[in-house]
């Protein structure tokens, strides 16, 4: 089977490894692209040159598609999108902003570009800018996440009806039953962040993956709402931001609790108390790292299976 | 087909009602059990010689399964628990409180039993209370809320693997392909609680339905986290809640805000600003009144429909 998200990448699978900070380095992106999906060097945690060295250590480890995603409130925005054209790079990901602005730009060099949304308002904007295909991710996403709070189930159908774009669905998506439901809610591809975190290629702390890996269902919350939306394990950083909203802080008193770097903090440098471990609900269905390519292989055996059995479904 | 849920409830189609305060009476919940799904009476917002009106006019419209909704922390619950068994209702779905107290005084009258839950825990607690049935509920469902947070889409293979009853998917379903992609996650039902809330049968305001049928996604939002999380249509009311809420107001705070009665004024007396508008997050995908008949004759075939053509999703 092809679809339009399979043909518009080139890739076996409809299945996107999201772009993550501090976990999706050309490790995670080469092992999943190589499993047949695509897989994305996430730019959000990397310099300009750190960015160059993973594009180049990217070449050299597949010869399969692959792509970046670039949150576009990146602070040094235009050296990162000069390398990504420099280096020829075929598809990226756009996120944290308006696909307005570049996406003209990218496909002036030949880039396919893939723009990340919370809504089907965005989802137009979208495809008033030309965007080839949009990723709709659902309120049970981790890390930085949208107002609306709409999720995945909701979101998916509501996109689907707004925009005749191919549609990848991401938000609570770990495995073949997942996917498939997202394909029946109107989705073509998935977009999964949470597992692929998690997995041995992945450049997140040992302790990171195991804490997520003992997580249980209500672990994580969305909190920070008045800065930006994120979603992150409930760690003694977490209660201090919790006990502060609870007390009406406001945008300052939140950023001062914040910082700086706690996202690298807890996930790449294992701090599980004072970091900000970003991460999807689903995370308490993962109860072991394994490898991207075993993840990408049982969650297409999982939906062929799956698929195959519904065909008795009749009332 | 049939499964364990049509087969426990002895009913053609794995749909259940929602039972809501101030929107399903007998005239809505016969019209689902009429239409082969299960209706049931919300016996929240009825004082029990209301409720034993309720079942007196629902005997004499439909000669189908149904049952009552009972919310476990209802003030008058021995007279209302009373009633029920007087009447020989056959079926109660329980919600808000511990399933252990009642459940084994429903079964020696030969009542089936369904709890409703937001948790994996929740639901286990069921499963030893002996309960017959557990609905698993998701962030985006109308009304009063889990506190976890957990989504539809990440709750329900979670349940699926924590117990062995059978489980009917709640939150975020008004279409057949959401209780598809809810079979697919695990459930072997559905609740819908939101469209059958604004169809011609429920007992809620024509200015309550409108409204419901005019929003765009994002147009609700869980608040009164400090007292009971509750899903609500942001109205002048809400704004005033999420006002108090960002500068920190306390649980009296919150509580004097909230007064009584406002589910009543606005969903039955039809006050959009001042009333409390509970509904779900998949409100916006309906845009007009239609029969709960036409309802779920819409589901079901829009069920068999996608179920048909899945025979060809294999990678």
């Amino acid at each position: 089977m092809e679809n339009r998200i399979s043909t518009l990448f080139g890739i076996k699978y409809p299945i996107i490894q999201g772009g993550m900070v501090w976990c999706s380095g050309w490790r995670l992106a080469s092992a999943v692209s190589n499993a047949g999906g695509l897989g994305l060097l996430g730019a959000g945690s990397m310099y300009p040159d750190v960015l160059l060295e993973h594009i180049t250590k990217m070449k050299a480890a597949t010869d399969k598609p692959w792509g970046i995603n670039v949150p576009l409130m990146y602070p040094d925005i235009d050296a990162l999108m000069k390398i990504i054209v420099e280096q020829q790079v075929k598809v990226v990901f756009t996120s944290a902003g308006s696909p307005k602005k570049w996406t003209p730009y990218l496909h002036e060099h030949n880039i396919t570009v893939a723009h990340v949304v919370s809504s089907s308002k965005f989802a137009q904007k979208c495809e008033e800018a030309g965007v080839d295909a949009v990723v709709a991710e659902g309120f049970e996403a981790g890390g930085h996440n949208g107002r609306e709070e709409t999720t995945t189930m909701t979101l998916i159908p509501q996109v689907r009806c707004a925009i005749n774009l191919p549609l990848i669905a991401a938000g609570g998506i770990a495995s073949g039953n997942a996917m498939l439901a997202a394909f029946i809610l109107g989705a073509e591809g998935v977009q999964m962040g949470t597992c692929f975190a998690l997995s041995s290629e992945s450049s997140a702390s040992d302790a990171y993956k195991q804490k997520c890996c003992s997580l249980n269902e209500g672990d994580t919350m969305l909190c920070l709402k008045k800065i930006s939306p994120t979603r992150m394990i409930k760690n003694s950083f977490y209660q201090r931001v919790e006990d502060a909203e609870s007390k009406g802080a406001s945008v300052d008193e939140l950023k001062e609790i914040l910082g700086r770097a706690r996202a690298k903090k807890g996930i790449f440098e294992g701090d599980m108390e004072e970091g900000t471990l970003e991460i999807g609900q689903i995370a308490s269905i993962i109860k072991d790292v394994k490898s991207a390519g075993e993840i990408v292989k049982e969650v297409i055996d999982e939906f062929n299976t799956s698929a195959g059995k519904l065909s008795d479904y009749r009332f």
